[in-house]
Order: structure tokens, then sequence, then C-alpha cells
């Protein structure tokens, strides 16, 4: 059985080191809830961003997308990977500009990269990320084909640290700053999903199935924000 | 004058390649709506990725927080940046989960990370980045302190390449599945700004400022959706 937390590494001390939580019950509930991340990568000794679609299982991190498995340098096994999921939850407006904030809820993963070769992990990852998006949708679809399921590109990373770190809450203003007239407080910042725009070329006679919903339900706001 | 268009660099080939675009007018747009970018540089051989509030000056993006400046490694000058700003518009519903997609619009701007120690460029930074996420709010708050000023961290990324890469519109499936009896379409994500909570200690009688509609407004998907 893994330990409950994870251990905070080297590079997570820079900025985590205030408010970073290393439990899993902090750590996955804020994974569980994001739409993409941001994969950072070293590409001829430069960093590199790119956003992806992802999934968590158990203690692993699926990501998903045409080019992935590239990241891995050609001949090499794995390569080095940050993985960051982040939540804006408002603006946070003060007396004075120094004290202005934002509210969060980030992750910032880091591990090794592997691209996934074995056909059943790559099969049971593309169920996740796509169950994950669209709660159950995988048995909505038409089956996936072999030759779909080979030229899917699917990474893996299995989290080494994992470092959340969370502002919410008013602003903190100077104690002289109180007494000033000028508005504080939060503007907040929410996600939500809109009503499902259906495809032009769709079938006459074909309700929006249970996914769409739950995707909506999920994914809310008021579903995940602490 | 600078050119009209950003060249692709070695990295941003590698995923950029069908739907990428390099001109300002595609670039700017995207940057000058989001509220957070993910800000990729290496530590110690391995990627670091951390969301921080940024704004868009010209050729130049201001980044802010607190441990900012630890970024460049002690003795440099400047440091290597990838800074991705992202923007998730749909999950895009296709007929068979391979073709499932997300519709988002992202710029990836690779540059030189650089500390800004000039004081009235740091000023004019401060007052850029409180400007673009609070429309004003510059003067409507106690005036900046010289001791805020100079403890405050700033960065300075002059804009090298910068690709700008979009997905829109309904799925695209293969031929024969359009035949097929199973719902397809987009269900749109969207951003907004909710109603302004006070601060608990916000005096009597302080109505809310101007900064915060113009934010809601500037912020609201309507307006920056393309």
């Amino acid at each position: 059985m893994p330990p409950k937390d994870y251990q905070p590494g080297t590079y997570g001390k820079i900025r985590y080191s205030t408010r970073a939580h290393y439990d899993r019950d902090t750590v996955f509930p804020i994974l569980d809830c994001g739409l993409v991340a941001h994969v950072g990568f070293v590409l001829n000794s430069r960093p590199m961003v790119i956003p992806m679609a992802y999934v968590r299982v158990d203690e692993t991190l699926y990501i998903h997308g045409a080019k992935a498995a590239r990241i891995i340098k050609a001949g090499a096994e794995t390569a080095p990977v940050c993985l960051t999921v982040t939540h804006i939850d408002g603006l946070v407006v003060a007396r004075s500009a120094f004290n202005h904030s934002v509210n969060y809820r980030s992750v910032v993963v880091h591990g090794e990269l592997r691209n996934v070769t074995d056909i059943e992990e790559k099969r049971h990852a593309l169920v996740a990320v796509t169950n994950y998006l669209l709660p159950d949708r995988w048995d909505e679809v038409r089956p996936m084909t072999d030759k779909e399921l080979r030229s899917t590109g699917v990474l893996a990373v299995d989290i080494e640290t994992a470092a959340a770190k969370i502002r919410q809450g008013p602003p903190i203003d100077e104690d002289e700053d109180y007494e000033l007239p000028i508005w504080a407080g939060v503007l907040p910042v929410t996600q939500s999903m809109g009503a499902p725009e259906e495809d032009p070329r769709l079938l006459d006679g074909v309700e929006a199935p249970a996914s769409l919903a739950a995707a909506q339900q999920k994914f809310s706001a008021s579903s995940n924000q602490p």
C-alpha cells in the first residue's frame, strides 16, 4: 500500500512552501475535476508546456493527444514531466494593489512520462479518459476498432510527487487599510457547461444521452468548488 | 517595427503543425482574455510548471508572484521559459470514442525570462497587471508604497516565438459513422464571473466600484469567445 502522503520533491519546495498540501485527500479532488492539464517537459534544454486532456487512475495520470508520444525522445524509455492542473475560483480584490490576489486550487505533479505500449493498459486508459470527461460515454459510442486503438497515443505518468496549493477567502489587507472606504472582496470565477449543441449532421430523433447531463453536473462549479 | 508574424521555433514545430497560427491578430486576443498562464521552466534538469497571473504589454509578457524571482537561477541573468495560456471552449462529442476532442484556444510563448529590476518598468508592469484583471483598479486603491514596489517580484518575457492553436466546431467523424443513431455535437464550456462577494470587514456604505463590472464584462465568455 502506498504511503498516504506524497513526498515534496526538491523542485516542489520552490513555490509550494506556504500553502502546500501533499495528502491524497487534498490532491486527488483537485485533479479529479479538471478539464485540462498543462504538461511540461524539456526539449533541447528548453521548457515546453502544452495543454492536454488527462485522467487520474489511482496513482497514475494518463494523458492523451495525437502527437503525445513524440514528447519522449526517440530511443529513450521515459522523460521527466511536470503536470499542472489549475482551477481559478476568484479575483481577490483588496484595498491596496499590493494585496490583490487570486483564489485558486492547483496541483503540480512530477514523475516520469512513459509511452503506453501495452494494448490492454492503453484500452483501459482510453476508456478512463473518455468516461472521465463524459461519464459512461464509452458505452454510448460505436466500439473502438483495433486500428484506432493502435494509432492513438497515450502517455502515463506514475505520480512521484504531488503538491496542492490553495488560496481561498477574502483579501488580507494591511491593518491600517481596513479603515479606508475602498471596496474589497472577491469576484467569483466559475466554469460551467452550457446546453448541448447538436452536430448539424445528427440523425433525426436521436436524443441527448445521459453522459451530457452527467458531465454538466460533474464539472459545474457548485459540484467541485470548496 | 517588428515583423507581423512570430517565427515558429524548433520546439513549436512538435505539436503545432496542423492548426498553428503565428500572426499577432490571432495570438494576442487569446493572450488578452486569460486569467492565468502556465509558466514552464527547467530546474535541475527537470521541467516545472506553475500557474501565474500575467499581462501582455506590446511584445512583452509580465508575470507576477511572490516567489517569481526565484525561477531564475542565482547568478544568471535570464532563464529560458515557456508560457502557455489555454481557454477550454467545449467538449467535442463524436460518434466514436476515437473522434472525441476538445474545442480550445491556446497560445504557447517562448522567450527568455528576466527579473524586472528597473523600478519604473516594475511600476508600469504592476499597473498593467492590476488593470488587466480589474480595469482601472489602480486608480481605485490606496497608492502603492515604495516598500511594496521594491518587495514585489515581477518577471518579464520578451516574446521570441508564439504559436496559437485553435480547435472549434462540431466533431469530425468517420464517413460511415454519420449514419449511426448516436448523439454527436458539442458541450460548450464557459467561464464567467459571478456577483461580487463583499469582504466581511468592508466599511458600511462602500459601493461596488466600476472595475468589478468591467472585469465581469471583459472576462465573460460572450465577450471573448470566437
